[in-house]
């Protein structure tokens, strides 16, 4: 999608440990109007498939996944990172390695929000390791439902999940794949 | 806002601890249709106020923030809980105290996103202490920036928040107020 690519060249910027940071528009402060430019993109890219719900984990995937779900005219679900009070059902439950963070996490989503059957487009923001989605995935398959694909905005294809996802089969779309990046350039797969 | 109070009666729970769980449509499945129901309801609300940007605290205020940025075109922030590895600029912090979790917790805002003279909306999906709200309103001020007031789409009006906020002079709006409600029955302010 050339206008995340201009945008990421114009307000992102790259730290040290592969870090891209996209805060201006993405995952800190949200530019509205470009978050449902991306989603009707997402929308336009599984246009040919019949979805149900999109499933995302919190919190920076929230955006792109509620942009989405609008343009889908579809729930959208968000997995939560712990146990908290209010929620009483019961539960899918995974572990998620975080990168980021060095630390694994429970990622949690009440049953009665995905049904055996329901055809599920998972998104995030980012696509780097692949945890955050295979363990989306995860949740989606306990559940007896289907993953109709991932979409992310922004892939780090010089990192191994977006790979290891597709030779698995998953129909994988990122609305933008960095090949490499370091101080001073940022250069986007062809 | 009268379609909120039927969505609550009809899809709610009412669990121990005062909690009210509506993970069905506003904080874990997000009916999206609706979000943007109450995100017009928000704007229509401060319709009166010029409003630069909106503020939120991650998690569960996000899509409701959303929303109403959208409908006021303008872009929406969301402070963070703990510092994360992208965020490297400076930073306003606060302290905020939880009474569902029963602890502390440092919230951050990178500086560059709220500028000193901004009209600043706050948002958040419940309102009941009123400590996130306040969290928000100290890093608004922090930066130099104005409140321009607040908006929440439950408020619990048994608990003191609503009524603190309102008498340090902040404009509230509350899209529902619960005036009671116990395991049969939820019952509204009129």
């Amino acid at each position: 999608m050339k206008s995340l690519e201009e945008k990421i060249l114009k307000e992102g910027q790259v730290l040290p440990g592969n870090i891209l940071k996209v805060g201006s528009f993405l995952n800190h402060q949200i530019d509205v109007n470009f978050m449902m430019e991306m989603g009707r993109e997402v929308a336009r890219l599984y246009s040919n498939e019949k979805i149900d719900r999109i499933l995302t984990i919190e919190t920076s995937g929230i955006p792109l996944a509620f942009a989405a779900a609008l343009c889908l005219n579809v729930p959208m679900v968000f997995a939560k990172k712990n146990r908290t009070g209010n929620l009483s059902g019961e539960l899918y439950t995974t572990v998620v390695h975080s990168y980021t963070h060095n630390t694994d996490y429970t990622v949690v989503l009440e049953k009665q929000f995905i049904k055996p059957g329901d055809r599920v487009l998972v998104v995030d923001d980012f696509l780097a390791n692949g945890r955050a989605l295979i363990g989306l995935c995860d949740l989606v398959r306990s559940a007896g439902a289907e993953v109709v694909g991932a979409a992310v905005a922004i892939e780090k294809g010089f990192q191994k999940g977006g790979d290891l996802l597709r030779s698995q089969g998953l129909h994988v779309e990122s609305l933008a794949i960095i090949e490499s990046m370091n101080d001073d350039s940022v250069t986007f797969r062809a």
